[in-house]
């Protein structure tokens, strides 16, 4: 890939992102460790790897406007079109198109390309870690959930009630953030992950700990008022 | 204090709370540690600490229509006027109000009285360790900034720069969060702050390594793009 060639697709990438929790820097980050874990594989079509890192995530917005959509599946699209429009030969293309529409989580079509596979691995390690507690975090703030929920006895609430659509950090770290860690393709991937899982938990304890004792002690406290 | 009255002022102060970054658990947290510093002290009047605690943000919503306006000495004059209602004496009030005018962290007017020294030091050691990490990147995505900007080379930026009006996570730690160690008055405070420093410091040095690290390494591949 050329400079030039390089910087046509970062700005139309950037023209697409419009959504802050999944900024440009989430897609900086994905494209750097994608780099990282691609020096330790063999045969990786660097041209594919950074094109799709760059696009994986520019069907958001569709996503946005009509919760049908499925950002992966219709940003897969979007890059195919885009790419083509470059020159790239439809085979080439068409991997790119893999690469983006199966990068999803939840998805229930897996990854098959090694770029592919690559493309997962680094958009879950940007939810793993101190990244992850962070994103998590500043997405709570965007869309105005809470820290905890706390329960009729005052004290803070950890795992999600089936029951409820509630949701909060606490609740979403034992829900989705601490199960990703199994998730990986590559070998690369995990070890970077491994690393990062303990800064995730040592936060995640550090700040119940903070919080809880509080509680416990202060709702006694009050508990006790006649 | 009675119950009902404790259920009163709280009511009171359930009203007036608007703003999300300044929720309700962050007064919880306030009062609960307020009562656990109170424990370490002699003579501390807890009708006035619990009251003070409760009514502290109260004139948040005064300040963010008109910026102005201070909260603290907002919410001291409507505290003030509030206990009265309640048919606390003159003493007793004006003492609130000297509990609530003072807490804020840049005040010019520093605390005085034990329980307004102990109501500062607890509205501080929410702004410490991970509690303090997450409420700021809580309020970085209520106000839609950064976890951090990248310079013109595409490296992190850590520090403020004195002619931006730039604000990151990164920044606001290197400027504000990891400078507030200092700032207690009571041993009680200083020893819970100690063992949350550390939970701030390794926060932030991971979040650090796990981007900084990444970008290094991309920013140089790219680099060599021809």
């Amino acid at each position: 890939m050329t400079k030039a060639e390089y910087q046509k697709i970062e700005s139309y990438m950037l023209n697409q992102m419009l959504d802050g929790a999944h900024d440009e820097h989430h897609i900086y980050r994905v494209l750097y460790v994608a780099l990282d874990i691609a020096s330790y594989e063999e045969k990786v079509d660097r041209d594919v790897l950074i094109a799709s890192c760059l696009l994986h995530d520019i069907g958001r917005e569709k996503q946005f406007l009509d919760e049908n959509v499925c950002h992966a599946q219709a940003g897969g699209e979007m890059a195919y079109d885009f790419v083509r429009t470059l020159g790239w030969d439809e085979a080439k293309a068409l991997h790119v198109k893999e690469c983006v529409s199966t990068h999803r989580f939840r998805s229930s079509s897996p990854p098959q390309s090694i770029e592919a596979k690559i493309i997962f691995d680094s958009d879950k390690l940007d939810v793993a870690g101190s990244v992850g507690i962070a994103r998590s975090l500043i997405y709570q703030g965007q869309v105005g959930t809470r820290l905890y929920h706390v329960d009729t006895k005052g004290y803070i609430i950890t795992e999600k009630n089936a029951d409820t659509d509630s949701n909060s950090f606490f609740e979403e770290y034992n829900f989705k953030l601490k199960n990703i860690y199994n998730t990986f393709f590559t070998e690369r991937a995990k070890e970077i992950a491994m690393k990062r899982e303990k800064n995730a938990i040592d936060f995640y304890n550090g700040l119940y700990e903070e919080v809880a004792e509080n509680y416990e002690k202060g709702v006694k406290y009050l508990n006790n008022l006649k």
